[in-house]
């Protein structure tokens, strides 16, 4: 792409630095930006910065948070004793926009994955496990992506609280609802066959 | 979308205001831009405010520029007795990345569009005219979209311009290279029937 100007040009290079954001699609966004006022492109550059720098990540749960603990471990309303276990902060996103879930969360900011580099000591595994200690957890849900990487975790913490009376559940891996079963994998199919539900419990949902 | 931090979200609602984003990339856009350095989102930031605030638009053709007169209007070496109207900045890059054009341009911001409100007085046609009269052009190559609205608009600058000797021209339209007769609408068909090339012609190209 040829531009006329090295300030157009720069803006468009940095949109494209984004994932999934093509040369295209960052000077469509940039030439939006040059249509709107000044006071809004600016606004939209200080969320920006103000976001990255004055974050701050729970001291408990490692989530974002705009003070030292986020506002689900805050929120007395919650049950504080059943933990959910997740691989990142979208996965928090995804399970409150649910609202079915009550208690709080812990984010281990990824899976253990021998391929990727990434052992047990990059993730929040061990402050994890002194949180079930320390706050008398009696529950600890796994919500964690249905792959290889994801049933390790989920093997290796088991392991390290196999001492303590804590009750450890996973969330339910099947058909999902308006799939179809022709076109599930082999294993989710052998799977969900091996965990079926009596009906009455089903329908009680 | 709930959000634990009301920093991510109000992040996460700028990128929603672009055109094109929804929630769900905006919230993997600013998740990106969150384990980035604090370096390169500032830089982010300070050269989105930087574009907006310092980018000047051409005197002369009203393209985008970093000084008063646009780098291809300063460029001795382009023929500056043709000029290519046309109809937004994206169209200038676009016909640039051909590498085929060596004359100038001049943007209209736009074309007539009654039903938009957009009338002849809204974009910049009178400095078009002025110009033509003033800088002595030759020709003048219209490249607008092929529709009603810049049919009009090419009819209307035109006849602004019966008194003067300037040739008038549009790019080709037609089959696209690469695409198939039989999914080319009538109208496309029908003119490019009507304006057929010898053969010798067209394998000059």
């Amino acid at each position: 792409m040829q531009f006329s100007s090295s300030l157009l040009e720069n803006a468009v290079n940095e949109f494209a630095k984004l994932p999934g954001i093509g040369k295209k699609t960052a000077l469509r966004l940039v030439l939006h930006l040059l249509k709107q006022d000044s006071k809004e492109v600016n606004q939209f550059s200080e969320v920006m910065s103000r976001m990255r720098s004055e974050i701050k990540f729970c001291q408990r749960c490692f989530n974002v948070a705009d003070a030292d603990i986020c506002s689900i471990c805050a929120n007395s309303a919650r049950k504080q004793e059943i933990i959910c276990v997740v691989e990142s902060i979208r996965d928090v996103i995804a399970i409150e926009s649910t609202q079915q879930y009550n208690g709080i969360y812990h984010i281990l900011g990824g899976v253990i994955s021998p391929l990727d580099g990434v052992g047990p000591d990059q993730l929040n595994i061990d402050s994890l496990v002194n949180r079930v200690q320390k706050e008398k957890t009696e529950e600890l849900i796994f919500a964690l992506n249905p792959n290889i990487q994801g049933d390790t975790t989920i093997y290796y913490i088991q392991k390290k609280l196999q001492a303590s009376a804590i009750r450890i559940t996973t969330i339910a891996r099947g058909i999902a609802f308006g799939g179809e079963l022709e076109y599930a994998d082999e294993m989710t199919l052998a799977r969900s066959l091996q965990n079926r539900l009596p009906v009455e419990k089903y329908m009680s949902h």
